[in-house]
């Protein structure tokens, strides 16, 4: 019993080495044997590829929200790590019978909840290498191919967006300029990430003394992270102005300078701004180029959180969303939501990020290297990286421009059809206008209860999934499209499923009355 | 010419649906066809697997680090996305010729740098997978498995690190407690998601002003994400202690109550001290007991960062360092560094969520949904989340117990041997103790240069890489092993390389002499 012996004299003299070593004279090791090898990876990895085929194409008809109890997994698990290498099929029958059941499957044509977090082959490809190469990008010097085609993926993306050119790393002369294009983790750290800029920006020139005056601005209606990032940060003072439902969820210019006015009057600093394209209630825009003409007025940073609906800007049509861009300092929207790249994949791009790595930048002796002015760990929080730029050039690559337009494009036809759908049923009505593809309707003349009791009844069919929103206090149902897989047959087999449930729910309703 | 006909009238009326749609009875719309399908995906991913299989049967022969310099890739590159797909074989081929020579190799048996990354073939049969499923796990309810495996798995790695039980989720009744496990993203989250919770546990009871008295401490050895946390969460005071050579560079207990006193002296708040288990440069240990007791006495968050060494707590004979990790808040180590799990994988684990709750919660109407208490949004910076947890299952199951002590026993063996090597040639000393499997060396009676030398003529061979550090202000060479495919022939190679090379760095030192 070699192996038992080993392990005693190891532990014997707390080094695992034995004693008579000296002068690399010592017994040689033996190598460590991985219980699973090169061929027999080949061969299970090649299997796991069959079973994610069969995935995809049965996905459609497994229920697409789990209807897993809270704790229904740890009762079906041990309560340990197993002493010794258990099989990949063992592994595998566990994902089947035990995994599976607790999943909500987000890659269902039929899921219509949250926004969508696609995938597809080509980024699957991309991020199945990057996995294998497992690389850090956090300095140039670490694996220079990984912080420069990040910077020329992106590059590429904000042309394909129509973003102004300050926000390219290359000029025409292809040479590098102040700003550029970065992958982050998620819209919230982008968020996060940019007021830090915006603070390191606005304090320069000012007294320590004076970040207690900070003051942030966005809508009501911008994501919860602009919050959030203002609790990470500490900045002291967060407006959320109430957008305005006559103006469809957008945030009134008037409002915010009425706002910037009574606190630069009280004292106060304004230093960021945030504008949304595309709110995760009900998509509303933001009127980009008046907030940014205030933005520019008062000095402050101007985000532009496009999480879901950035991508849009590649359309001809859409562009009148997207005026002013060049008024921003930095604009973010995320490709693992609508194009077609695995998570995570938040771009985001500045005119200059100097304010950036004013708020980011250390570099501690072990990381003093050769490198260029693009070391992406002073753009962002964490250090280590992943090569997360290969999925996007997969995407870019094997999708095309055409291909990508005529993705966006079908999604928004069909949420014009569920738009459509609703309109011409007397039973509900619109709430907003639907924009992008994200509809937002509701029960006519009821409390809401009964909305929220639709949506419920939808989503325990399991042949659809919906969230609810609020909107001027009123429960509100969600119909968001965006997945990869999603056909007008989905569409129409959804709302059949909604205008039959709407019966029933209606009927308990008139039932449940005095 | 159908398709261009499409996009016209798409554009003509702005929504890419025809003008005469309504109540349903619309034309039908073309269903989207994407570029690859399923049985495209199958060949391409098995033939990508083969790469995969190839790559790191033949890493081991490719100069370690990329000797690309700065710029190499953009000209190789379009400077536009492609307006057409392309095919999978033409991507597959850039990556051949101009993404591979870009690359330094992390999975190499010959990189020494930094410290390693590991990948696994288990861990990457979970990653794939995770990133098929492409499931959101930022609630409870957005896909229970992802929530509740997550739970599990680190009470697993809990239990195999020997961590003490205030730090498991699950009580031995099996009911969800006050503390437990997340995955993050990297060690410098998880140092500022704990200094967040500190700072919400030490304001709870304080005015808000009283933020600005708030005091930070670690040793100048700990990781340079604390300061950068400090940066972003705005905390005012940051002591950054100078560790103690003699104490083979720990921080030392006196000297940190000495700051302590002085700030408490001045009217300062201590709030949070960060031991470290393996410092960055030199795998340094802090005693820990005795900061926890100091962290103790002052009501201080005790953040214990072990994102190298922590792994190692698995270990009977290394317990030693481990000890008092009961009177730590949080702890952290990264299974992306040393225990063979791809990147992300940074585990913390707290004893009281509560705090990290306080610091990050939010729920807007659209995250409203039935859950238990680990909606793992609440204990990150982030809101999306991947289904990492997985690939640590398929590791931890695939390897087990007693394999995964082999391993990190095989490299603390070769790292002996290394010091022994170090030790054995009179042209070099030992700078500090070598700990876990890092050994900081440098030439004798060098100004540094000669080191700095040495190690930037090993890395331009291409057989191996390693970088440098400082340790009282003397330029070190770091030799850290971990790689998952080092054995004992490698290290051996290295050291023969190192040794040739040093005769030549010598010869030119002397021969530039006047």
């Amino acid at each position: 019993m070699p192996e038992p012996s080993t392990e005693t004299r190891a532990v014997s003299n707390g080094t695992g080495v034995s004693s008579n070593a000296g002068n690399g004279q010592r017994n040689a090791l033996n190598d460590f044997v991985h219980p699973m090898g090169v061929e027999a990876y080949r061969k299970t990895a090649k299997d796991l590829i069959d079973w994610i085929c069969d995935y995809y194409a049965r996905v459609e008809s497994l229920p697409v929200r789990s209807e897993a109890e809270p704790g229904y997994l740890p009762p079906m698990l041990p309560t340990e790590a197993p002493d010794a290498p258990e099989s990949a099929d063992a592994v595998l029958s566990d994902i089947q019978s035990k995994i599976m059941p607790g999943l909500t499957h987000w890659q269902s044509p039929n899921f219509f909840a949250y926004f969508p977090a696609n995938s597809s082959f080509p980024a699957m490809l991309g991020d199945m290498l990057s996995g294998a190469l497992s690389v850090m990008g956090f300095l140039w010097s670490g694996s220079p191919a990984a912080t420069e085609l990040e910077t020329v993926v992106l590059d590429w993306l904000a042309k394909l967006l129509n973003l102004p050119a300050c926000f390219l790393a290359f000029g025409p002369d292809m040479k590098l300029g102040k700003g550029g294009g970065i992958i982050q983790g998620t819209a919230s750290e982008t968020v996060l990430v940019a007021l830090l800029a915006a603070q390191a920006r606005a304090m320069a020139s000012r007294p320590a003394e004076d970040r207690q005056y900070l003051v942030c601005y966005s809508s009501d209606q911008a994501h919860s992270s602009i919050k959030k990032a203002c609790m990470v940060a500490g900045t002291p003072h967060c407006r959320l102005i109430p957008a305005r439902p006559e103006l469809d969820y957008a945030l009134d210019p008037d409002d915010l300078t009425a706002a910037i006015d009574a606190d630069l009057a009280a004292g106060l600093i304004p230093f960021y701004l945030v504008g949304t394209i595309g709110t995760t209630s009900s998509c509303a825009v933001d009127p980009i180029a008046k907030l940014g003409a205030i933005a520019r007025r008062h000095d402050m940073w101007f985000h532009i959180d496009a999480a879901f609906a950035g991508v849009t800007a590649m359309l001809p049509e859409m562009q009148h969303y997207f005026q002013g861009l060049e008024l921003a300092d930095s604009f973010n929207t995320n490709a693992h939501k609508w194009l077609l790249t695995n998570f995570d994949c938040s771009c985001m791009w500045v005119q200059d990020a100097d304010p950036l790595k004013a708020a980011l930048s250390l570099t501690p002796a072990f990381l003093r290297a050769k490198g260029n002015a693009y070391d992406y760990k002073d753009w962002q929080i964490p250090l280590g990286r992943r090569f997360r730029s290969l999925k996007l050039f997969f995407m870019l690559r094997m999708y095309g421009k055409q291909k990508l337009q005529e993705y966006l494009r079908h999604h928004i036809a069909l949420g014009d059809l569920v738009a459509d759908l609703v309109r011409h049923d007397s039973r509900f009505e619109i709430v907003t206008p639907p924009r992008f593809a994200l509809t937002c309707f509701c029960l006519k003349a009821q409390t809401g209860k009964e909305t929220a009791a639709l949506v419920d009844a939808v989503n325990r069919s399991g042949k659809a999934f919906m969230i609810t929103t609020e909107l001027s206090g009123r429960c509100v149902a969600r119909f968001a499209i965006g997945g990869a897989q999603t056909q007008e047959r989905h569409i129409r087999a959804a709302w059949q499923l909604i205008s039959q449930l709407a019966d029933k729910v209606l009927a308990e309703t008139e039932g449940a009355r005095p």
